[in-house]
């Protein structure tokens, strides 16, 4: 019996009904060969500063990095040693490459319907040429023909960065980062637009793990005695101004709540030197967490950088595996999440301010109707960052624009990010926004609410304009 | 080039399936020349008082007054002066009408696709008959022809209540309104059905700013020295039996949670002693509240007036626009609710009396199918209002249906109100609901859940038999 | 006039466009005649112990005892008297069966388009025969027509079972049942297989009412004396084990929130003892519940039971129906749940043991895609149930999956189950989700999210192999 082979309809994510289709493609074609925005992700900046740099094995490069795969695999109790994802005390994990491949493609269906299956079926097809379907049966034959084309040049990455028409791609770097990599980027002949971002997490929130070390790291990068809560301030302004130099248009921000807040100087300081001396409470964490979040919105509007802030992940909510594996290992939940009242404080006294971007990330999708869109709505500095993480999905798109188009409108969202590690799977990420995008807007147009002619431009704004502007990286 | 028209499709809102269509289409037919019954709203009713009254230019109709108009345009950049609303300082704001509309125009397009941007496109075509989309080009022209009309017989306030079909239509009128607009309509010629809403908020909410006055003002029109509870109890009382005899079926209540709470008359007399003395408590405050929406459904026993309460805003969120421009401009956020524990209270002492009818209206759809469908499909005396504010729009109409029917059933909702002050926007608002419910019915029809027989009575159930039935505005 | 008949369309729940009507309609032939699996339900082992069960009235089968239909007669002021379910005191209720069928008949609008009428409709034509729609006019004949068929021995319970398909059937027992009608199904010949289900709430939650009661019960029926939490666990995992032994494979549990938390044993005696002596505080019970879970999750990897937990639901929120009527008479009402915390012990400590399969249901469909999705994706012990109660419905099932699917995959969810004490309404149940989940998958395929053969696998999935394994029926 012949291998069954992928099938990747020209009309996918469309809706069925012939007249909404019809109009989706016609918006989709309109728009499909547009260069790709990546404001945020974490695409290491190596991939492109060594010019020769290599994805490694077809198991190196999709799945021990990739905690959508293993995860699925994970909870089916499929143990990670067993999919080659290294062990904090350098134990034993199966380093057969090919073995690995062989038992995700025995459990490729899991995948079915999920956006990991979708993304992964267009890479094979569009990436890698692959025809045959990941099967039990097809495992090996089709490792031979990843692994082969991964050897040639047209695999490099910045070969890939040409053929994935990516107009700029922007990294997620440490206030510490000595950012060397983009300067040796800068410093090439090549001419990839490729800018970090400045995420000051591991400085900002005093109950990070190893925080202190940070600090002193702040220090020796900044020239400056990073000893009190002043010269932390300006140590960080310094950190931005450098990060800015160095081409970034933008910060971020992750916090488990949204709670802002402001604290007097002495009470900052107070905290600080409590933080320092190793005494400081979960509270003082949380409070100056939330005035930092203030501190940095009113930088951004000294500095121009757009700021991003993503809230509500437990982080590695399972101990096993964080002890075992590490952080970032698939084991990190979605909270309950509250705005209304966790901005005010941040929203009354910078949210007028038109020179201010604040882009908001949220992983509980109640808040988008509720709370989200009613904010973006209304206060001119704040704008809604597209469906995070488990919701950059088809149906968590859709899900997204139905809650909160008919408050926020098009023009307080900011298009689309991929927010991801997996190099190649960035095409089809947007791939997959834009379809959907162009789907959302033909459903509109066939039940009357806007024309061909809005549904047009508003495909080309959530496709390349309102991203571009939103992140700063010039007008079109 | 040719201006671009407006496109208002008869079959707008239905799914583009043509059989689904096909039956929204037929429901809609057999129901969309119903007379509008419009039982929660805030138009003036000095509209009606004066058989003169002028509705002003473009800018003051549509524009000026209307908070989900220039909440949108603040949220993009654009100041309130510039659009013409009034501070409260009597500072500078733009007093060239025209040149607000222009601005309007101009961005005219951040309402692709919202319930705003529907309505007013409905309302240029059907209500001034404007053929010509609204855009930088055409600002001025339509500015043109609709000031003609306005100038018009045709455009008063009374013969637009005719053209609009409007059975009977209430506003909202505080404790201590006189109601002489309401007296001076009784005592005209004039046949159309105009009545009061009881909304006693401002005398009940102790913690509401100008508490103190509102209570003289009690004292002065109900004759009573309000210097006690008891005093005041009987005050409301006194109130509501005024509003009866002058036609109102329905009070009206917003509280920022549910909560329900039944105090001693000791200690409500305590707390209202210490408001008195301008002594009370953020908790007093809290409780006292409780209580009293416990006392009106008591009340709403014994004189059959229906009971609205509305949840869930956090009013005026950014003290910026409140400082400068006031209350309702826009800036109001809803927050999470929670009803099962809330109103356990109120439910228990007066949930299973088949004599008052509770009506609930809530901005957190996620309690639509966990609490609000569970608690209206169980107890008699309580009933779900419809989608309200940011979800009285298309989407926001079928998350409401999908997430309350199963459970609660249509029999436990009450229709439809279009809770405006923009009068003229009050058709639009009904057809949207009528078209959006249609095409709901509809879509159970070509699923095989309900027959066409079924589907007729509850389309007209739903535009006109409900509501009616709700606020008891006579049986059909 | 000729009466109206039913109307039940072989594509009932099926999208009306036709290339997705197709694919459903071929994956639900191919799925339709699969035997039924019901592993949670809570059908009274009493009809299958007497060969000669007889059912009793129509009003006795389809009124009395099913509060999803006298809530919502209830709830539109018909008096429980009035539908003839018994008062706690033995006061007067109707007794005239066929009038309180009249009563339901001429209220069998409220039903339209919701899961009880759908269900009702089905089980009406499918189980009955009957052709004519319910109404005022034919609620006589149609009483008869379903009179005359009870009467015969095609309707004695386990000819139903037959008719009805189906391959196993659990009951939920508490655990001091001495399963006496479980023994003579089995020391009979019929060869139905029906199982217990091990519930140990009414010993385990010390805040229970009859607790102490329950407690002699345990001693009792487990020959030891519980007088001490050492020995109350060995009560349980002695009970636990003369379950599994009478063929249960698995337990279930419910609770008001999802808390789970360690006690140390010390600790927990402490409280075994207050509860023991009549003192134990609310804050006790919610800590010992939460420990219990815990153990529970210890003793399912030991002993193989698949753990179910229930959580979410304020029972009896009306005093006046508990009072007079007693509990489960639809006065049930969810409340906001959160998981990602309050599992965080239980997961952090059990969750990577794939022995055991733990099972969650929810009334929050919030916490589907925040929350339980992600928990469900990343640990190898957990699964999700089916949508619960009032989510056990169409649109219910579809917000389901569409929350659902994209995170935790199919395999992380166990399929359905029926969980009802009506009987005749099993088929039409599972008919119901088969008929749903078959759409649902069409919806996929014809959207280019999955193939043909994908889908395939799928339906039989999700009607029949994911319940079989997760409650371990035996591998198909």
């Amino acid at each position: 019996m012949a291998d069954p082979m992928w099938n990747l309809s020209p009309d996918r994510f469309f809706d069925p009904d012939p007249s909404q289709r019809r109009v989706a493609r016609e918006l989709y074609d309109s728009i499909a060969g547009l260069p790709l925005i990546c404001p945020h992700g974490h695409v290491d900046p190596r991939l492109f500063a060594d010019p020769d740099y290599d994805l490694g094995s077809p198991t190196d490069m999709l799945i021990i990095p990739d905690h959508y795969v293993f995860r699925m695999l994970y909870s089916q109790g499929i143990p990670l040693e067993a999919l080659g994802i290294p062990r904090r005390d350098g134990g034993p994990v199966e380093q057969d490459h090919r073995k690995i491949w062989q038992t995700f493609a025995d459990n490729f269906y899991l995948f079915r319907g999920t956006p990991t299956g979708v993304w992964l079926a267009a890479e094979f097809v569009e990436v890698f040429g692959i025809e045959e379907k990941l099967t039990s049966h097809t495992a090996q034959t089709i490792y031979d023909q990843i692994e082969v084309k991964l050897a040639t040049p047209e695999f490099r990455p910045r070969a890939l960065f040409e053929r994935f028409n990516i107009e700029v791609l922007t990294t997620t770097d440490g206030a510490t980062d000595t950012l060397e990599h983009h300067r040796a980027i800068q410093d090439s002949e090549w001419q990839g637009d490729i800018r970090p971002t400045f995420r000051p997490d591991a400085v900002v929130n005093i109950d990070s793990p190893g925080w202190l070390a940070e600090i002193d790291k702040l220090s020796d990068i900044s020239g400056l005695a990073v000893n009190s809560y002043i010269s932390f301030i300006v140590a960080l302004e310094n950190r931005r101004a450098f990060f800015k130099a160095m081409g970034a248009t933008a910060t971020d921000h992750a916090a488990v709540s949204a709670y802002t807040a402001e604290l007097s100087e002495t009470e900052a300081e107070a905290i600080f030197q409590r933080a320092l001396g190793g005494n400081a409470s979960e509270e003082d964490a949380h409070r100056f967490t939330a005035h930092m979040i203030m501190e940095m919105a009113r930088m951004s509007i000294e500095d121009g950088l757009t700021m991003q802030f993503h809230v509500g992940s437990f982080r590695s909510h399972n101990d096993f595996i964080r002890v075992r594996f590490g952080v970032d290992k698939g084991a990190d939940i979605p909270l309950q999440s509250e705005f209304t009242r966790n901005l005010h404080a941040l929203l009354n006294k910078y949210g007028n301010d038109p020179r201010l971007t604040l882009i908001l990330f949220c992983l509980d999708e109640d808040t988008y109707s509720r709370e989200l869109a009613p904010l973006a709505g209304h206060y001119p500095a704040m704008r809604l960052g597209p469906p995070w993480w488990f919701f950059d999905s088809i149906y968590g798109m859709i899900r997204y624009r139905d809650r909160v188009h008919e408050t926020a409108g098009l023009y307080n969202t900011v298009g689309f990010n991929d927010d991801t590690r997996a190099y190649p799977s960035i095409p089809t990420r947007h791939d997959v926004w834009r379809r959907v995008e162009c789907n959302w807007l033909a459903g509109m147009v066939v039940r009357g609410l806007i024309d061909m002619e809005d549904a047009a431009d508003m495909a080309r704004d959530s496709a390349y304009r309102l991203v571009k502007q939103a992140y700063r990286f010039g007008s079109e």
